[in-house]
């Protein structure tokens, strides 16, 4: 069972649980708005994109705030402490850069998400002792110096080095989620099935939870939602713990929905029909 | 590859190839204008239900005429006989009376799909020869007399059993699709996962083609859409070949379009983006 917390809300997570929905709209890329916002100083459309999010249904938001010639550190650090001060959900630091990260978990107050380490020495060495340090929970992508694996088993053996670097470093496994990463199906037709296929191995060899940036699937083609619901469905299916996706895409939460009912992960049904309920047209 | 025909389609099905659409609506149960129609032997609705899969998209069409106090063989006959005029694509021939599937097989103009035998002795002793003498392909439900197993190794079982036994019938392996049993996930939530890791075991195992009769999963729920569509497409990713499902339902027929995109059944995604194509909003 891993768990993430803000002052108000504690998130777990596990294969029982379930599927936790991290919000994906908190990120300047493909998005103008947002970004030139954030290169004024400006956290107007970030709330407001938060607070979206929030009342669809996200459990979790993601916050990446890279933008060129930003001070990241600076800035990630400022949105997080809005974000505490406006919503009540826990926060996942999406970052490649060690110091935004160190200043944003400085002035989180909770068990924040970290996004990301990879199986990388300089990755694994810079950021797992933040993680220890700031008792947070990292997410894990199981690339390497060669790149992404385009093969199930070379990512299950990347992730599996991640959760030892972890346990050396004074983490206890549960706190790295393995994100089994989703490529764009436009490049590769056996993108989606090679996810999937990591989402089952990691789930059932190394018993770790698993997340899957779900929207990169469908990257390149028209109608992405339909693409996206499937492919949510799916991974749930395969034993996926924890998605990130757009919360406002009604098509997201109505998956979460069906699939959490039909992997026995909603007892009595009451989520899926307290969703019905909600969304069915009057 | 197990293929079936009419004489103006062949419709074949293997793993590699896109998912078979098998039309749900010919069936009286639950359709009572189509059951009173057939009591007065007037076969109107169920040319006008056949025209409108056709024209959704089925590539077969199941036939049931299952009516109570119905001359079933007579009618089972006549439904075919008109369907064969109406309509060009193959047909599935759905019924659990041996007189019945033997009066329509002897008036069909090609290759049927006859819908089942079961594993109990006297439904493969009164249906493998039929199968066999009219050349046709049968759908095998992995149920005997102890009824239907819970356990996904078990139905694997009543599978392989059904497949030896049409063997020393003269038939082909190929000629044997595996129905492997969708049933209500609101009386047994492990329904769907059960259901999936059957089509699993049967498309590893055995290399079989696997059917499932989706829409029962969301028997007795409401909103049954969402969730039909949500299996429907992890099912594919089990390695579905073929699907019961409703044609004329939007989401079906968009979900096999994303699903064998995401399964590498697509090649350039030419049938997903025609179906986009056909069915963006304008």
């Amino acid at each position: 069972m891993s768990a993430v917390s803000s002052p108000k809300r504690t998130i777990e997570f596990s294969p029982g649980q379930p599927t936790v929905l991290i919000g994906e709209r908190i990120n300047p890329t493909g998005r103008q708005k947002l970004a030139e916002s954030l290169a004024r100083g400006n956290f107007g459309v970030l709330l407001s994109e938060a607070q979206r999010q929030v009342e669809a249904g996200a459990d979790i938001l993601d916050v990446n705030v890279t933008i060129p010639s930003g001070d990241e550190p600076a800035l990630l650090r400022e949105a997080v402490l809005q974000l505490v001060e406006k919503v009540g959900i826990p926060l996942c630091l999406d970052s490649a850069n060690p110091a935004a990260l160190e200043a944003a978990l400085a002035v989180y107050p909770g068990r924040a998400l970290v996004n990301s380490v990879t199986g990388e020495a300089h990755s694994l060495e810079a950021v797992l002792p933040l993680v220890k340090r700031h008792r947070a929970v990292v997410v894990g992508l199981p690339l390497d110096e060669h790149g992404i694996p385009g093969d199930p088993g070379l990512r299950l053996g990347i992730a599996r080095r991640i959760l030892e670097a972890a346990v050396q470093q004074g983490l206890s496994t549960e706190d790295v989620i393995i994100d089994c990463l989703a490529t764009a199906a436009a490049v590769d037709p056996r993108a989606g099935a090679i996810a999937l296929e990591t989402v089952r191995l990691v789930s059932q060899e190394l018993r770790a939870n698993t997340l899957l940036g779900v929207s990169n699937v469908s990257f390149g083609l028209p109608g992405r939602a339909a693409i996206n619901a499937c492919f949510l469905g799916q991974a749930i299916a395969a034993g996926l713990t924890c998605a990130i996706a757009d919360p406002t895409d009604p098509s997201v939460v109505q998956t979460i929905a069906a699939a959490d009912l039909l992997a026995g992960r909603d007892e009595y049904a009451r989520r899926y029909l307290a969703h019905y309920r909600r969304t069915r047209p009057r």
